[in-house]
């Protein structure tokens, strides 16, 4: 049997076909359009559907399920988008549109949940049955898999955690709350500590770029290039985001935390410093329940994967 | 059916025998003795749960399983308490060392583990799937359940919710880490703060008490004279315990926030303010996954409940 997942972004509605191995065999991307009702999004989402089954040369009686990964909050019991901003979603129930349409199980989660789920059955984390992953980006995204599952809580709401605490009536966040995760680590974050340092610095190479040049990989190109200022910024950010997979090692016990989102790519020169970190804070030091940590493998796939494996 | 639950403490084990409803139907306590070889200390178990069984007439094939809740981290799978240092134990098989003595299931968890589940069979969350349990005391303990179980991830390390953090390089913690929840959330930190607060207003009533004489119910009953000082302490007392929960919330979305502990028999006066301090402050705030946030109802029962319901 194969299963279809569709990543349904703000931009981009795109659609996989996978096969059991969680290979995608077919591929269809059409715009969102998201300016337009939600019920013509959706007809566009189906067509993409028939499309990709077109391409493939399958029909849509040897396919288990169709997958949804949406941004935003997205209750799974019942099958509706919540809550989605940049959708302009609000209480929409995409998945008994399209079951009516195809007449297969549709499901549907949050698409940080979905990656992370993409990564235990063809990622990162084939066969981990407890795991986060984390996603650094313009927030901080999270996903919790429990006993092999997306775990999302009461109506799907949980797995919030860049906006967990870092420092109690802290920085500003997006959220309305002081101080999350997210205001310390995400990626938006790392390039207002290092516009900061070029302030603080002005000798320093970081200095020379014009302040709203400074982008995340500028501050790892400045400190390879010897920048201390630089490295300064990197060895506290990877500090922040550290912190915050202690408390995840502390509350959830993982056996693995996935690093994604761009930063991830610079690998071992962030993950290091920050397992280190974890191993001299988390409870019980060394003889605390350290888990892998490490950079999530899936890229722009994880989307459909995922959504294809709910 | 009946069960036998045993809570395992640093001074007392107390054993009890309890129905399918999760009565308790007989009773035994013995001192631990817990200076004594562990071997010593687990006969004595074996003998409180025959002096039970004897008590209630009821032979040990007319029970399902043992449970035992013990102190320190306790790994469930294995039936070992890895460190228990108030009992000086380390990888002690208390589960088979039982087992063989009586032929039937011995199952372990963390004590604040089977308290949170006596909850769920007996107590303020009967029926309840997911949800947390926060003790106030020495520390700040947890206990989650998830999908009606108790969930302890890699190793039963996980649940360690007073370690999360509060304020990134906060106060010094017992656990080696700065900042943690439990610095600023436990009975222990609300006498400190009350203590810091009486030196900083020597005419406040708080003052009139002796530093060392200041307990967590001194705090109240100031603040019930009318002592502004005290009520500023419980004030920013309750904001700490509940920008913890909050973290729970956006990041577990649990049906259930429950407070357990001598300083949750202040009630609504506290948890009035601590279920604000969530709306305003959880991921969507009003509109997002608030629990309800309520008292534990078992007291001093709850270890032998919940170690018969492992």
């Amino acid at each position: 049997m194969y299963r279809i997942g569709i990543d349904l972004g703000g931009t981009n509605i795109a659609v996989g076909l996978v096969n059991e191995k969680y290979e995608i065999v077919a591929h269809h991307s059409v715009p969102t359009g998201a300016s337009r009702p939600a019920e013509q999004v959706i007809a566009d989402m189906g067509d993409a559907v028939e499309a990709v089954l077109s391409k493939a040369g399958v029909a849509v009686e040897a396919c288990e399920s169709i997958g949804i990964g949406s941004p935003g909050n997205c209750d799974s019991e019942r099958g509706v988008v919540v809550r989605a901003y940049n959708l302009g979603w609000f209480d929409v129930p995409v998945c008994d549109i399209l079951q009516r349409r195809f007449g297969i199980p549709v499901r549907l989660s949050n698409d940080a949940n979905c990656a992370a789920l993409a990564e235990t059955v063809a990622g990162a984390a084939i066969g981990c049955e407890n795991m986060v992953l984390i996603t650094l980006g313009t927030g901080v995204g999270g996903g919790i898999i429990i006993d092999g599952k997306i775990y999302a809580g009461m109506r799907s709401a949980g797995a919030e955690l860049g906006h967990m605490l870092l420092v109690l009536d802290g920085e500003p966040c997006t959220c309305g709350r002081r101080g999350c995760w997210e205001t310390y680590a995400s990626a938006t974050a790392l390039i207002r500590q290092a516009r900061q340092a070029a302030a603080e610095h002005p000798d320093s190479l970081l200095a020379r770029t014009a302040p709203d040049q400074i982008t995340g990989l500028a501050v790892f190109e400045a400190a390879d290039k010897g920048d201390a200022a630089a490295q300064a910024v990197i060895d506290r950010y990877c500090q922040y985001v550290a912190a915050g997979f202690t408390d995840l090692v502390n509350a959830l016990a993982p056996e693995m935390i996935l690093l994604g989102g761009g930063i991830s790519r610079q690998g071992e020169r962030i993950l290091a410093p920050m397992r280190d970190y974890v191993m001299n804070n988390c409870f019980g030091q060394k003889d605390g329940a350290i888990p892998v940590i490490k950079a999530a493998a899936l890229g722009n796939e994880a989307g459909i994967i995922g959504a294809a494996a709910l």
